[in-house]
């Protein structure tokens, strides 16, 4: 039976690090909000249920089966071991989804650039507040995050690139994701960042060339960045550091 | 062999939530910034080697032997079972994490209620930002939340009270933790919500009236609410709604 993803359509949102996952490992998947004869009212039923036990807060959310797993990192430690996408050992994947819940805070400071006050403005109306916000996380939150992420790349005992263990996991999918957005929405401030973090370069480089990953992004499955997802690229919120 | 937290002293913050658990258990652990013979400086040795494979990128982390978990919803995933704290089924389980990050998502907006900007700057340096951003979680994004987890209780086929199955967990503990910390920063905001959200009123009451936590509560070992950790009694922020 296949994977059930349930994300907002039209941006590729947190729902992307699902899906390269998903994608990665050749799952048979159903993106249910874009099937033609499906789409968000689908979702919203489970999100509005008032009989259904396992409510979900927010997208994304999987079904397996009768299994419900709502939030990204939680749907990536239920896909990792089944999906052998995961660490082998105990102790390492209790590291993997430390660092997961690290990219989901990182993903969550990407979002406030742009919407520091309220998530339910627009960004032209919080835009002073967004390009302070934003000048913060270029000077301080964005080389912290990545200076920590290399760290772990140059710590890893095994040296093979990856940031858990020896074998590619869903924690380096998301890292890919993470560069590729960054790179995306603020070009001046990740210019030279391949200098600066040669290892999550070269892991980056490596997802995407990747058969699975190279194929799926050149499909029409993979959708643009977009000024309506996470990482929006607004020139004013860019700087050079 | 104790389990051993660390975390920032001099405040409750996210560490509390992990101690709230252990307390909760009865379980045998060291806080470890607390220590007279111990303290901060070797909570930083984790955070800043340059060798160990596992570094966090920020406390609180725990240590059980040779393990180490980062970040909180990781580590009450580790806990749960082995404190007999976690639901039993399977299927539960997966939603009691899908709760706990969706927690983690709510402590993340009250920390920005007072730091929309910049978290390496004063409250008093963006006091105007945080009336605006308080003024949204007053009025969208709390009740958002609390509306959420009163569904979730009411909506648990076994009526027992708790959050996830029939037996207190993790997550219980913390929603307590929350309706705690929000009535302390935001007693306006907070007024009646026995009357909007009796479910986690009856929820927040008893598990503070439980001999454990109540012993706890009333012990040295927990500090009180303070302007320096994510709970900030701000009369500025505070609105009624």
């Amino acid at each position: 039976m296949a994977f059930e993803l349930y994300y907002w359509d039209g941006i590729q949102g947190r729902g992307e690090f699902v899906r390269l996952t998903l994608e990665h490992a050749g799952a048979d998947y159903v993106d249910v909000t874009r099937e033609p004869d499906r789409g968000t009212d689908e979702m919203m039923q489970f999100i509005d249920s008032s009989s259904e036990a396992h409510i979900p807060f927010a997208p994304p959310f999987l079904k397996d089966g009768g299994q419900l797993v709502s939030h990204v990192a939680n749907i990536l430690l239920y896909l990792g071991p089944r999906l052998d996408l995961a660490p082998r050992d105990e102790d390492a994947r209790w590291f993997a989804n430390g660092l997961q819940l690290t990219i989901t805070d990182f993903v969550a400071e990407v979002h406030d650039t742009h919407h520091p006050i309220a998530t339910s403005k627009y960004y032209e109306d919080q835009k002073e507040e967004a390009k302070a916000r934003a000048a913060e996380f270029v000077m301080n939150r964005l080389p912290k995050f990545l200076g920590y992420f290399e760290r772990v790349l140059k710590q890893n005992p095994v040296q093979g690139g990856h940031l858990v263990g020896d074998s590619l996991t869903y924690v380096d999918l998301s890292m890919f994701q993470m560069i590729e957005g960054l790179v995306y929405a603020f070009p001046k401030a990740m210019k030279h960042h391949d200098i600066r973090y040669p290892g999550l370069a070269r892991l980056h480089d490596r997802v995407k060339d990747g058969p699975a990953i190279a194929s799926y992004l050149a499909s029409p499955r993979r959708l643009a960045f977009n000024e309506s997802g996470i990482f929006r690229r607004y020139p004013a919120l860019d700087i050079d550091p």
